[in-house]
């Protein structure tokens, strides 16, 4: 099924431990679509400025994604300057200049609104509900946000509860919005305001699903070398949306599938900057690590 | 198969912020046999002072805990006091009496030394070397140890871990140990020293079991309450260690299973204080959460 993403293009200068890139790609819709498109076809929406270089939409389109959504408006691209100590999991921001991101109104065309899957990256909620409003009837809906919106935009996160499908959102945000420092109580918390399931990234230590009245537990690929981790949540997104919507079965079964194709799509992120590993992947790559993980975490029950 | 055990027998006076208690009944070896006991036979090893109170001995009894090793010697018992805060992962010593712990020097008797698996609890290493040395070819060997060990006496650890078959230790012990911030490479390094296997204990976030070429990812039992995690590593090893002297069998199937086991008996201890719920379960409650960390889990690869 076709999926779209609604989220930033970026400019992204980033220093690790291990090297520094300037003005290099990013954005929440890039890494999101990126990791989608080796599962299903993905349509992006989004705002760059006139100075978005050519080569940066060449790898777009390398990967087949559908930038026809892509608005270019007057001014400059949406920049991020940010670094990373040895505890990666962690950015620490520099500098960012909204630029045209600040006006961002995303209006859907015909053909964007009809899409079955559509996932609201970190932006204002007002915006992401009025993206919501503009669909017809998703078959599901997801979206992510930040500490930021949680303060400042408490309410009107809430209400875009009630009508989405899941929520993704890393485990401090999980703790500050449903105020609860254990994560199982804020967890049960924020479900009860509405979305069907949550998902909670812990950076190294996996992610926690909580959907309906279960759990699943899944783990990091482990990666002897993180080498940046911006993007690692928008291409677990990707990875989790794009193999839902490549197998349109949203029982626990596909979802703990989903959640693990996140998992192995964010790894392949944080390897190198920007999407140098992340654009150039292949089925038997990401099927690989897939099942490295089946072997990492499944034991026998012989308890029945 | 027998096990045994060389610890601390311990009176703890913890606060954490949902209450306080004063000289309960802890330690290493306290934890570690009750969790074992379980599963199979336990013998402890372990000294305490004149002033140890019957109705502590009595619990232990109860769970039909071989005490005979259990010296008596002139003068109190060791003493730790602590606390915790919110982020239950620290705890914060407050104060430390070791007592007649200062002068411990394991002694087996005939039985002991021919005992098939041994765990050697959070000591000196050289005490741990001694003990080992004092063995008939177990069948298998586990030690823990602490930062204070791996600073003060790494020379003589890294001489201890050619003779062990499994360390266990929390994740920041890793990285101390193995000197490296990436988890993975720390563990490969702790490994090239001699242990078949690691495991890498990280509280909330469960653990990770290195064994050969494997690498084994478990969770930490979802508990919306977490009470006091005082003696939740040695629960855990004791789950650990119980079920593989019971099964005998040393493979990585096993492994994994006796590492869920160790979850679980650790989510039973941090439920109370000491050991009021870690004494009071039965298998019933015990596979109960095995089953269920087993759905949280596993999931099905499609994929070959």
């Amino acid at each position: 099924m076709s999926l779209l993403v609604i989220g930033s293009v970026a400019l992204d200068t980033i220093e690790t431990p291990f090297g520094k890139v300037q003005e290099t790609l990013g954005g929440s819709a890039v890494y999101f679509s990126c990791a989608a498109s080796y599962f299903t076809d993905v349509s992006l929406v989004a705002v760059v400025g006139e100075d978005f270089p050519q080569k940066h939409l060449d790898i777009l389109k390398k990967r087949e994604i559908d930038t026809s959504g892509l608005t270019i408006s007057p001014g400059n691209t949406f920049r991020w300057t940010g670094e990373y100590g040895f505890d990666l999991n962690e950015a620490k921001t520099i500098d960012t200049q909204l630029n045209v991101f600040e006006k961002f109104q995303p209006a859907l065309n015909e053909k964007q609104k009809t899409k079955d899957f559509v996932f609201l990256a970190n932006i204002d909620p007002d915006l992401q509900k009025s993206v919501l409003h503009q669909m017809q009837q998703p078959k599901f809906a997801a979206s992510d946000t930040m500490n930021f919106w949680i303060e400042r935009k408490n309410a009107s996160l809430k209400s875009l509860l009630k009508n989405i499908d899941t929520l993704l959102i890393n485990e401090a945000e999980v703790r500050q919005f449903g105020q609860e420092a254990n994560i199982f109580k804020a967890a049960r918390k924020i479900l009860s305001w509405g979305p069907k399931s949550l998902i909670v990234k812990r950076g190294e230590y996996g992610s926690l699903t909580f959907h309906e009245h279960s759990i699943f537990s899944a783990p990091a690929y482990p990666l002897e070398m993180v080498f940046d981790p911006t993007g690692a949540g928008d291409s677990f997104a990707g990875g989790f949306m794009g193999f839902l919507a490549k197998s349109g079965k949203l029982n626990m079964e596909n979802i703990k599938r989903a959640v693990v194709f996140g998992s192995v799509m964010a790894s392949f992120a944080v390897e190198t900057f920007s999407l140098e590993r992340l654009a150039n992947l292949d089925e038997n790559k990401i099927f690989k690590r897939y099942r490295e993980l089946h072997k990492m975490v499944c034991f026998e029950d012989f308890t029945d």
